[in-house]
């Protein structure tokens, strides 16, 4: 099984666009790291030889707006990188670049609103790209740079060993590995994201030209842990008999949260790119109290509520998310007691 | 006003992608002169010398299936035309070209759509690429090949004369210039057609690699008078007081068909292009039996409801097209007398 989970269409109550909140924070929470990536660590030089066009990859768009905010100062980043080199360098003929901004999704995501959405005053071509970034989406050596924020979480498939209960991997009464004290789920897991990162690095490989960046963000903590929380929630029905417990038993969130030394490792194994910057960044969330529990919640519904659905019906799905934001005065503790601590990773690559 | 008007979206009844009929016969009408453009005029060793990569842009692209067909047909010949050069040259170290195909049409299209049509064995990375095409929408000479049927016979906007009825070009009665006796209407709508040409070759010529080829191909007749036969059932409702005829007067379909001395005209008016083959070809439409009418009928109407509901509503726009379904009897005599006629006009261009 392939899994394919856009975030939820449209511009309703528990749509993406207007519940994305943590991918804002998140995106806010890296700019300034991007920005530094860009002016200190690429080579403007190499990149400008063959072509003056600049092609940005954004891989895991969704719908906007938040897209389009890290897509405005990579651009604003790219021209002052480019004026910066101007400076240095005399005799330098080159026109200011033009920017191409290819945004990815998968092919069920909704780029109707994502066209609709597009800023007026954009200072750059914009395309659409459909298809999983886990294969190829662009001709060989034609990407300069790739972002990509809560991007690669997203596990191509659910390693099947999870669901067998015959394996020693069997995830039972559990959603997910956080939370899981059997070691072999957290193995399982990591096997997948690491074999899917290898395909990843692999295919960008082929398309990123030489000295060509990618940046890739990843949620470290908060978000993380708000899955117990829903996953609980769906245990609490499974107790009340409101459930049946094989239907939590077969199911498991597609979704993998590396540590520094786990990057690491998978960059390193691949061996074609090198690691610019690797970095844990606490982004201080402004969502701590009560309210905002619910808000993340909603937050969070916006981006697994597809999956969730597919599997268990939309009638548990919505009781579930309820009984989650029933527990939002547990989950504000639990974010004020953990708001000090790291919760984004942060890692730029360069291919040699 | 500026108009943009999408095909019928989805894929009911009276969806474009399900209605496309007379498209498909122009598409298919064109391709031996497509193919032949691209194996005898295409000068392949210019366009490789700056990328391995060849870019096509599809300019009206609607939602599919016919633009999957032309597109095909395009990269096959283009695969060909390389295939032949590398038999001709000795040490011609170039690998295959990879192909990209960049589906352009209004940001109000159903690229969801279109994405999710794709074909799945398709040879080149496929883009939407939302936007009019009388502006830019590609890097500065980027695109080595175009094509567009169908497309610029759609104006950027209506010239405001035909709707002022101070003005010798008022379009009195009348819905189109086609059937119109008032040589200044003719000359308003090619008027508007001149100036969206002049800027069309513009923002292309800036586009377009040197040696580049563009292939334009439009209906020359048989659609045209259809438009007359549901003009004449607009004017039949308001002959019954169904109908006020100011708005009739206040109507104008935004749709030009350039003679090929029109068409000469605006290419070399504008000096950028070369004019490699200009042809008006007949298909010999199978579409000519009153069923055949009845199908036109609906073929038309996915195209142009879009224009037609935005100004007179979709009861009215619906009774007139139930009465020119009634016509059918009368078109097919029509289509039938007309069918030895050229149909369409097809233009190989070639950036000087």
């Amino acid at each position: 099984m392939t899994t394919s989970i856009p975030m939820n269409a449209g511009d309703g109550v528990y749509s993406y666009s207007k519940n994305s909140h943590l991918q804002k924070e998140m995106i806010d929470g890296a700019k300034e790291m991007v920005i530094d990536a860009i002016i200190r660590k690429l080579n403007i030089k190499i990149i400008l030889s063959s072509s003056n066009t600049l092609r940005i990859a954004e891989l895991g768009c969704s719908v906007g707006p938040n897209t389009f905010s890290a897509m405005q100062y990579i651009v604003e980043a790219l021209k002052d990188k480019y004026l910066l080199y101007q400076d240095q360098v005399i005799n330098f003929t080159n026109n200011i670049p033009e920017f191409q901004i290819f945004f990815n999704d998968h092919v069920t995501n909704d780029f109707n609103i994502l066209f609709r959405s597009l800023p007026f005053d954009r200072s750059y071509y914009a395309y659409g790209i459909p298809g999983s970034f886990y294969g190829r989406l662009f001709p060989s050596r034609s990407i300069h740079f790739v972002h990509s924020s809560s991007g690669i979480n997203w596990l191509s498939k659910i390693p099947k060993e999870l669901v067998d209960e015959k394996s020693p991997a069997w995830n039972k009464g559990l959603i997910h590995y956080v939370g899981a004290s059997n070691v072999e789920v957290v193995n399982a897991y990591f096997a997948q994201f690491e074999k899917d990162m290898e395909v990843f690095f692999n295919v960008r490989a082929e398309e990123i030209v030489q000295g060509g960046m990618m940046v890739l963000i990843t949620a470290f903590s908060g978000y993380i842990r708000l899955m117990r929380f829903f996953g609980s929630s769906l245990m609490d029905l499974v107790n009340e008999g409101k459930l049946d417990e094989s239907l939590v038993d077969s199911f498991n969130l597609p979704l993998y949260y590396p540590s520094p030394q786990e990057m690491t490792k998978v960059v390193e194994k691949n061996g074609l790119f090198s690691i610019e910057r690797m970095e844990l960044i606490n982004i201080k969330s402004n969502l701590v109290d009560e309210a905002d529990a619910k808000t993340l919640m909603t937050s969070l519904r916006s981006s697994i509520e597809g999956v969730i659905i597919s599997h268990f019906g939309s009638k548990i799905a919505e009781e579930a998310c309820a009984r989650t934001i029933l527990k939002s005065e547990e989950i504000s503790e639990w974010m004020k007691v953990n708001n000090e601590k790291p919760s984004i990773l942060f890692v730029a690559l360069k291919r040699k």
